[in-house]
């Protein structure tokens, strides 16, 4: 079992870190696209669409700080914690999608 | 001690109500300016102004509920739950702002 | 015709208006939650809702705004001006949605 | 003169290269960060600072469209519509900042 937690973490790492490189794509585009002399509307595109991308990372990332950090993941913790957690997390979802 | 404790609750809570109570003024604000056909670069800016403090109230609220419920307020917590939660609020204070 | 024009503005105006007043209502629901000590995460989903309202309002208006009164409205305008203004708006939705 | 106005825009365009080349540094270094798993804490952080900053290259990049394309550059305009643009800038700042 242990060895399981372990590859499920190395998977996470793995995500994350295909993700980030995904938005570095993505930047490494609008870079092009100001070299190209693109159209402006088709880079402000790019951009929001970045700005999209970095939004969901950060959230991401707040939900497993969160739930690996805030909350103590080697306890159960008092059902009321668990749901004002969950409460944070559902709100932060709104906040930065 | 408990006395305390609740006058302190008391207070706050005022001063969360006298907040809300001042976001409708400026909501009623906007109404206003729309009856009257204020110009539009003006309405913008109330409507800005509202955004702000919304998202400055969202923030106080959010700080609040991290550490009267996603904490545990009744214990000592371990310090690197206490030091994440930190990093945590210190975070949504750049996204809310 | 210009009657026409005329009655659209009002209807406009109307409509608005009612937005705000609905905006302004869900700032009094916070209000009625807090004094009611309603839990902290319902309160957090009242303020989250108002902020997205007022985005939505944001946005509306300043479409009206890049309409009428940053492009020329008693003129044609040249195609790609029309267009350049199009392109902002896509763009605006995704920042004040 | 024709040659100023040239060497102008060759100027923001390097400058403007530039700044996106330092935000893909920036994601390069949540790459980086992830990779030797620094602390959740700091990299919340490092992608906030990249979100700020995406915001703000946002900003000047919808500034530069409004003065150059959907205002009409070989034109005086009309100062109403000069006004209501500046207008929509200065609302645009408080909500890409």
């Amino acid at each position: 079992m242990e060895i399981d937690v372990l590859s499920h973490l190395i998977a996470e790492k793995a995500k994350l870190i295909a993700r980030v490189r995904r938005i570095r794509g993505q930047v490494e585009a609008i870079e092009r696209a100001l070299d190209n002399e693109a159209a402006c509307g088709d880079v402000l595109q790019l951009v929001a669409a970045v700005r999209g991308a970095i939004g969901g990372l950060s959230h991401e990332l707040i939900e497993h700080h969160i739930q690996a950090h805030v909350l103590d993941p080697d306890h159960a913790q008092a059902p009321e914690r668990r749901r004002a957690a969950e409460d944070l997390m559902g709100v932060l979802r709104t906040y930065l999608k």
